[in-house]
């Protein structure tokens, strides 16, 4: 397939990498910041331009990994009559590419990406569309890059992206605290990696709440006062500590 | 050398099993309830007992893995003058067990265990000592089952200790509440074990702070506010959401 990626982010440079090694051709690469679109051209080995207006217009897909606030202006910027184009965000309604093309949908990689890691992570993918017709060719895309492609609808993916903010905003937010207080106490973090590893490991072993351990599922009072002191200076992690431990003795 | 296991949930188990393993021999396990400690003595292929009183007095060295209550209390109830014993808790003085022995340390697996779960995980162990020529002596056991082995004292553990339970308890919830909430609203938690995976892996790369992602450190209020929607129902949900976005962009 001959296709053209709007934008040069993370999500962009991953998907574009992951779709040239699936035996896709990437034809275009379009970024406002000329800068941008060259070191994505570069990457990927194809033309770049920093102009909607000057978009090759005979691809057979493009794809608009753009942020939320661009995406719902582009249709008022550019045309692509009877071209299937998709967005890549989770939190964005199918529709808004609606003035672009009538066949338009979502791609949507359920995964946090980053341009600069490798490998490239597994990517579960949600597909969607505008017209019926076109789902199972955005499918056949999505299925050329990831083994997990699942077709959601506006409410169910963005469930899904607000369950993707709870496993990775939120817990990147708990590693955030931890670290922060290893470093500022003097004791070592990566002590921690094993077992940040095992508990997300062991998810597809064990349902997450038979997994449960530690002071506030055992009602481990005093474990958990000291617990309390020891953290006494630290606003953000105390108040994670109190809301968190309540709501898991709740579970008990 | 020669081990006896004072105790028979998972750390016992795992510890036990992974000494084993290392060429030590374990010639006695312990547990109050005679059929718990037949089924780890039936794993280990040793000697079991339920009485203090009948624990075999000759062993190099003893690994209490109790709950935090019961090694309170151990002082009281047996005696192993001029024996090495150490117990396996993250939230317990070293001094803990001064009247069992004075040769008594720690010996604590930084780790989330569960007996039933193979391959045995890494397990990183921070050793300490009450008398300094026993703390080598542990280091040495210690070593034979980790790679990562450090001494901490009673504050630097209970640090980690915590810090574990922001990564692994609190973390683990999280999972929790998004399994619950994609089960109840028909989305499939599954889809989500890659990013899961993704954001625990990822730390060995890049700091957790360089790592954040999602609509909080964007303040994309705008997606924020469909979320709170989206979830109006879930109380727990909801206070966590608040809570860590509110710190999240915060950290901006």
């Amino acid at each position: 397939m001959q296709i053209v990626i709007i934008g040069s982010g993370n999500v962009a440079t991953v998907l574009g990498g992951k779709l040239q090694e699936a035996g896709h051709r990437i034809v275009q690469v379009f970024s406002r910041r000329p800068e941008h679109a060259m070191r994505l051209a570069n990457e990927l080995q194809c033309g770049h331009v920093s102009k909607l207006a000057n978009i090759y217009n005979a691809a057979d897909l493009y794809i608009a990994a753009l942020s939320d606030d661009a995406l719902r202006t582009l249709g008022s910027q550019i045309s692509l009559p009877g071209k299937l184009i998709v967005h890549t965000s989770g939190a964005t309604p199918k529709e808004v590419l609606l003035k672009v093309s009538a066949n338009s949908g979502v791609l949507y990689p359920l995964q946090s990406l980053r341009k600069e890691l490798r490998p490239y992570p597994e990517i579960p993918i949600l597909v969607d569309a505008n017209l019926p017709e076109d789902l199972e060719r955005i499918a056949v895309v999505a299925r050329s890059i990831s083994g997990q492609v699942q077709t959601a609808d506006n409410d169910t993916r963005l469930k899904l992206h607000v369950a993707a903010v709870l496993v990775n905003n939120f817990t990147n937010h708990l590693y955030v605290l931890a670290e922060e207080y290893c470093r500022k106490e003097g004791a070592d973090f990566n002590m921690l990696l094993p077992l940040i590893r095992e508990t997300a490991d062991r998810l597809s072993r064990i349902p997450p709440r038979d997994a449960q351990t530690g002071p506030a599922i055992r009602g481990d009072a005093a474990t958990i006062k000291r617990h309390l002191e020891l953290i006494g200076s630290y606003k953000d992690i105390k108040e994670v500590y109190t809301l968190i431990t309540r709501q898991i003795q709740s579970e008990r």
